[in-house]
């Protein structure tokens, strides 16, 4: 078996992202990788909650981290009675959850999963740290396995010899599908835009790409419509940070320009994910407006002069006109019929709350 | 009298890029500006050209250095018999010229005018340094007026109260739309896109605004369509690398992608210049390709890892389709209407000719 194939193997190569160990839950810093490999380490639930806000962690990471910061909070509260234990894992739940504006409904999806298998093992007297972490390995499975799936048709859309833009895209998803379209010897030539101001199209979606034995360029974010052009680019696509009910993505800021260029130059946008329960429309989503300061300087470098003011949306939101189809692991759906994304699917089954995230 | 009136003070404050004195041509660094003032200091013409493709100014100061260079040039040549000081002269505007490719037309309007100044003193037996200095100050005057008056029309299409879009804006051109900008009263905030791999917005563009006392936010790259829509932005405006006789607008990698977000939103898009007689159509511009390395880092730090490519288009080209205007010192054009703009204007004369850089 392909090592690949072990989702959590996957994670452990590609999202090293966090894992609870000991009283502590270590966060690979993903603000300098690949230039360093070193991680942040946790001793509190309310420390991981900070890690996920201040960008130690991105893409698919803030879940697993949330996950592993519940089991942390087990932890904490070890010593406690039951009644306190129960009281302090809901508002863990709560503290995780809202570590980040944009991502709240998708966290909860995280966070109450472990804080329900928490309280079952807190009320039969069971090790609430083994139950939250069995959980998370569990859920991170059907994860993948919903992953797996979104990736083959994702891969059914791309050209057999052709060149794919991609922005910021989540390492998952992005290395599920580069493993699918290597396997059926698809021949890729992948652009990534690097994804201002933290670089994570430079830095990770771009390593991934070279992990996976592909042709990788990495382009500033003023090029992709040039690049498009010149390059004959056949296909843009994205994860998203939230797929709303109506069609609209959320993802990394960027995406909206992208997809506007895409659809002027004839391209097809697709994007990955599940529609969002939590988001019936685009104004149920709030964006994430994160420190100006940020933006005015690169790889820690101040750009402009003192006296100059920047602003920093995380997110942008992309108009279903300009999406050609999300592609999920139930396959691949007009951004306009979304609901149909759920029928027959049971909403309190735990493998659908997995998939939704 | 504003001391800002005059082009050569102008120029001394804000595009204090090249200097002629005492057989040196000194640029300013712009690749370190303005978090530091520093100079190259070139003792040869050769070493101008070199400058200039190395980057060393940018936006309006290749011109100034490639003046300057021929400067130096005379100085080079000043002992040699009057033959070789013509052949010299010659070969000096051929490097000078050629030093980026994307604008070799353009550049040629600057250097053969200060190889015929310098002909003609060498003919004369006068000083041929002198004669290309005094040259280049009255070019430079004469651009100062054109600049001036197209400031003028620029502004008549700013709002009163409103917002403005630029990209990797020429600090002449937006100094002096400013300045037209608050003579009138117009309250303006200002958004540049921070314009990599160079951050020629972020240091210059939004430098010059600040210093013309005006609100200014830089964004980085991937934002401006989301700006656009969230800030009510008005109007988008850029210079020209050049502007083909067919109404294409060669500009810094990124023009194409604002504008097609600009028109998408229904904003419209204004391009300063004069239409280039040297380019027909946009197949007679030659796009530089860069050094593909320099887009895997930012401000000195490398952000892709090893084994990851990187794509360097120096300049991308925007259709006609997409250009509102040509903002002119004769007035506002259609891009489909440009050779009006030389109905009654003599090509030899030098006023014409300093007109089109």
């Amino acid at each position: 078996m392909d090592r690949q194939d072990s989702g959590l193997a996957f994670m452990l190569r590609y999202e090293n992202v966090a894992w609870y160990d000991a009283g502590e839950v270590r966060i690979l810093d993903r603000r300098v990788y690949p230039a360093k490999v070193a991680f942040v380490v946790c001793r509190t639930h309310g420390e991981v909650a900070r890690a996920i806000a201040d960008m130690v962690t991105q893409s698919a990471g803030p879940y697993a981290a949330a996950a592993m910061g519940m089991a942390l909070a087990a932890w904490e509260c070890r010593e406690k009675p039951a009644a306190a234990q129960r009281a302090f894992m809901a508002a863990a739940s709560e503290t995780l959850s809202h570590a980040r504006p944009t991502t709240v409904s998708r966290m909860k999806l995280v966070t109450q999963g472990c804080l329900e298998a928490a309280l079952a093992a807190i009320d039969r007297g069971g090790d609430a740290v083994r139950a939250v972490m069995d959980h998370a390995v569990a859920a991170n499975e059907l994860r993948y396995g919903r992953i797996a799936r979104t990736a083959e048709y994702l891969a059914d859309l791309l050209p057999d010899d052709g060149a794919v833009m991609t922005q910021c895209f989540g390492e998952t998803i992005v290395g599920q599908m580069l493993k699918v379209a290597r396997r059926r010897g698809k021949k890729l030539r992948i652009f990534c835009p690097e994804t201002r101001p933290y670089f994570q199209g430079a830095r990770l979606t771009a390593t991934v790409c070279r992990d996976m034995g592909f042709d990788v360029t990495v382009i500033t974010d003023n090029m992709p419509a040039w690049v498009m052009q010149r390059e004959h680019i056949d296909v843009f696509t994205s994860a998203a940070d939230a797929i709303t009910l109506d069609g609209h993505v959320v993802n990394k800021i960027g995406t909206l320009q992208i997809a506007i260029a895409a659809k002027y130059m004839g391209i097809p946008y697709f994007v990955t994910g599940a529609p969002d329960p939590g988001h019936p429309d685009a104004n149920s989503v709030k964006i994430e407006l994160r420190d100006p300061e940020f933006v005015l300087q690169a790889m820690g470098v101040r750009t402009a002069a003192e006296g100059v003011k920047g602003y920093y949306p995380s997110f942008d939101v992309t108009p279903p006109h300009l999406v050609s189809g999300v592609v999920t692991d139930g396959g691949v759906f007009s951004p306009y019929d979304l609901k149909r994304y759920f029928e027959g699917r049971d909403m309190d089954d735990p493998a659908f709350r997995a998939i939704c995230v």
